[in-house]
């Protein structure tokens, strides 16, 4: 009875990481979304295409070799499929049954797969509208079976970085990755934008900023209610564990924080802008959300309800003078994912300690260093060697046209006359 | 042994609830997204703001008092961030491990939450095209941190009306909301439309009515599956406990009995604009599906699924008759959400006693209209005085311009020509 | 406590049931934004009322008879309801509580309706913009009613093919419905497309294939990763058990190989596409995600990850030519469903005896062969009998207007100006 019991444990919190993972792949539907509701129609076809391959060459590139940089084993997974009931039931008793890692290898490779998607999906939008599409999908395959699992590695795979320091040992802690993952899917954005420029028009040359409006907000606003969906998976899974009492309750808790700190940011975005432009923004009030959401998915877990809602409008008013900063900058982001995931995901980083005693300042700061440093060089090493092989910006024709036609052949919207 | 047994099942209730608490959370984006295909494109912008603004708002105020009103506990859920394993396995050692409440705090709280924004997404529809945005967001603040947490002490929390009568002693019963939630939120709509008057152009002097089409019914369409798929949460959930056999095929046949009775109303609303317009009518079959849905709310768990089907039905054909009358009485209502929510909601509410044998058909006539009467007093109250202190309507120069310029800024869709 | 830990496995068996159907239930919404967005603006309307109609209609005729037919048992489920925790456990101890079956009938009937949909969702595609709407209903009937449950109880519920053969004692299987859900839903397409003859203007006198570009390709995308998303279910519900460690591990390959196929189907068909057509096509490379999964449906529990992602790869490499191929032959099928559900099905078929050593390629042709041969010449006649009585195609005149306003009455975009 003591082997079923660990069976339905094993079995409980196999399918709570699959839930989660499912959670986490449907996110990819949530940047197309939101991406391709706030390019302009003529680049949409070309947004939607980046974003569904760049997912396929994430779970691809992750099986080939990424996974195995991250956490060691073998490339493709190949003992994976093989399942010996007595060996776990005995490792396990060994251990007098106390819980630990008691689920399949396969479902927790699954979760693991569709974070790496997730940090390669915050490029696509900070580089729309002018990034030449093969270009982009090499960077993808560089960034998801290598750049992203290095880094990784030295984090939640316990490596030490370049063999010098372990950032675990420092006081360095990253509950759900908004360093490992947004902030890292943002610095490879900033490396690219640098290297590409901002688009046609967006700055003049007295430093006007021209707006350039998205062409379908609903499907913005659905991308975002996507996404604040698919975080429950992102945070919630990321507790490990669901099958016993107090890994339930905080399972349970970063629930509720994670929705929370979305709801805070939204708000308080809202208001920013209010203030600010004298208007109900809702583009600002969708990256307020998603701030929310990333400030708090450094250390969900612990925060009181109350803390979680004021760490995500914290992150809400951020990024709303993030973004009005990096247009200062003539820093080109079409959908405000660099300010979004990594200018909040630094905070969420520095906020950890706040309510984690076992987190240090400064340990946070050696660790988002260590991020950003590698994943903004080692990005801008390869964005510069496609700069200079095979070019990574349309030319001003295409990007005139659109890119829909140049690289995809087809329009978005054939039928839909533009203003 | 006996412990670890008792953990499993709360880990497993509290998942169920997670699982269907983010369920329920989609409905978020199926309002939306429903909203958003059925006004015209000038007012896009603005109803997606409101309906992103009015999710963040309700979690918010739930959690400032509303939660409290509702069950009691403390405002901010201070204590409900603290774990305590041992309390919690005495407390049900006590009890001989009988099951009952077995999940975290927090995990109900994620459930409850979510309930509130569904109820607040209702009114939003009914009130579209014109009324003001921070009318509607204050009201918003009102309802979800008190009007309906009040209303909810009552049913679900058990509390007397204004200390009068217990509508559970007099044999009301409302399984999952179809009067607490949905009849609740389409009273304050009723309220909002009444003061607010019809849309601009909607009806004739001779009596006349004018059909304004939605502008993108793909997004309708697409919001009626989310809502579809959602309900499976809001019902499901509802049963409020997975972990043994009969509670678990409880849940089961709430499933089963939500998706038959979807299906009841979509076709019944089909074959009745068939036969009344010699149309396959899609936003009636949209409207039809949900009516099902409103139909079953009250009680998904007792009908057979033949039941829930003609349960279903019946919703269907209702919200059919409903909104032609309501169009006869010019409450314009541009989504027809007081005819699918309330109108059927109470519909829902009589159709308990069929098959719960302690439910009584007097308890559940004073039960709808203790909701009702104090949802729609309290509303007409809140509404009355925005409308003294701010107004509630915009200018006639912002109703034919379209609302996305004067209260966002920014239109839906900038590129598409208006035809 | 034996019983106890026997209802803990019966309640998440039961969730699981629940949780996978939920997510299958949502592919529905996943095909109707596919096909919106796949056809021209004008008949938008239609496809999704045919969408939202056809899933309805697919519900209730299981009830009413299909499962009863596929599976025996009461029509309209009328034993279901009823829940008699002794006779379970009486039945389960005599088994040792070996744990076979030990979930509600409720989550079983609500897992194997959402299948019976799917079926009819992949017919609604390929007979887009020319098919009257009330002939395809009449036909949904019939074959959710009668045509694809006769199918089913041949193969999943074992009986023998009109007292002939028994496929499973000719090493036949289909794990999650290659061919028994997806190859017999585009035998059915195929048969109303041969009847219905090819749209006006598809294909030009001297054999030109005159491209009809889909008006909204947002809305495919979302179809795709809705697909993808709900395929996690279809796939992993069809483990059919989760509550043990060795059946829980399988759910976990089958959701990692699920996800890995279409991985590789997407970006096999992108680069085939990108060398034969020069540009990245996003629709081939939508189709070759669902290629993929398709591919992976007959068997993704036995492949490893590597031979998952090569099994996608081959559907997506199929399934472009097989597209190219049906126009030369001037089947004219709007959204490629024919090619990826049916050609791309049968493929799926012949790969399992690769993997699974208990199943012979002969067992697969005969299977596949009997479902086809089934399907396609029943769904025949019902097309002829339809098309004899009321006639199947729209009149010329409807077809070149758009069927939005012949069938419903409404556009699906009536502010945007068509080009």
């Amino acid at each position: 009875m003591e082997n079923q019991i660990f069976e339905l444990q094993y079995a409980m919190d196999t399918f709570y990481f699959l839930v989660c993972g499912a959670l986490v792949m449907w996110m990819a539907a949530g940047f197309a979304m939101l991406e391709a509701g706030l390019v302009r129609a003529k680049n949409t076809t070309e947004i939607l295409t980046k974003n569904v391959a760049l997912f396929a060459i994430s779970c691809i590139m992750y099986l080939v070799c990424g996974y195995a940089i991250m956490y060691g084993g073998d490339i493709f997974l190949s003992g994976i499929a093989d399942f010996d009931l007595a060996g776990v039931l005995s490792a396990s008793a060994e251990n007098g049954f106390d819980g630990d890692s008691v689920y399949s290898g396969a479902s927790d490779f699954f979760f693991q797969v569709v974070f790496v998607a997730t940090a390669m999906s915050i490029v696509s939008g900070a580089v729309a509208e002018r990034m030449k599409l093969w270009a982009f999908l090499i960077f993808a395959v560089v960034m998801t079976g290598v750049i992203y699992p290095l880094e990784g590695s030295w984090t939640w795979g316990g490596a030490e970085v370049f063999g010098m320091y372990n950032l675990g040992d420092l006081g360095f802690s990253d509950f759900a990755g908004s360093g490992i993952v947004h902030m890292a899917g943002a610095a490879a954005a900033l490396a690219g934008v640098l290297l590409l420029g901002a688009r046609k028009g967006k700055y003049g040359p007295n430093g006007e900023v021209h707006a350039i409006p998205g062409s379908n907000l609903p499907l913005a606003a659905l991308g975002t209610f996507i996404l604040w969906m698919g975080w429950f998976g992102f945070n919630g899974g990321s507790v490990l564990k669901l099958g016993d009492a107090a890994n339930a309750h905080s399972v349970a808790m970063v629930f509720l924080n994670t929705n929370t700190a979305a709801a805070g940011g939204a708000i308080a975005a809202l208001i920013v802008a209010r203030i600010l432009f004298g208007k109900a923004d809702l583009t600002m009030l969708l990256n307020g959300a998603l701030a929310g959401l990333v400030a708090i998915t450094a250390e969900p877990s612990t925060p009181s309800a109350l803390q979680a809602t004021l760490f995500g409008a914290l992150g809400g008013v951020l990024v709303v003078f993030s973004i009005l900063t990096l247009d200062k900058l003539k820093i080109d982001d079409p959908v405000g994912a660099i300010s979004v995931h990594g200018v909040v995901g630094f905070l969420g980083l520095m906020l950890v300690p706040v309510t984690n005693g076992d987190v240090s300042f400064s340990g946070q700061l050696i660790g988002a260093a260590t991020i950003f440093i590698w994943v903004f060089v080692a990005s801008l090493v390869v964005w510069g060697i496609l700069k200079a092989v095979m070019g990574i910006r349309v030319s001003e024709e295409e990007e005139y046209e659109g890119m829909d036609i140049a690289d995809c052949g087809m329009e978005a919207y054939p039928e839909f006359v533009k203003g």
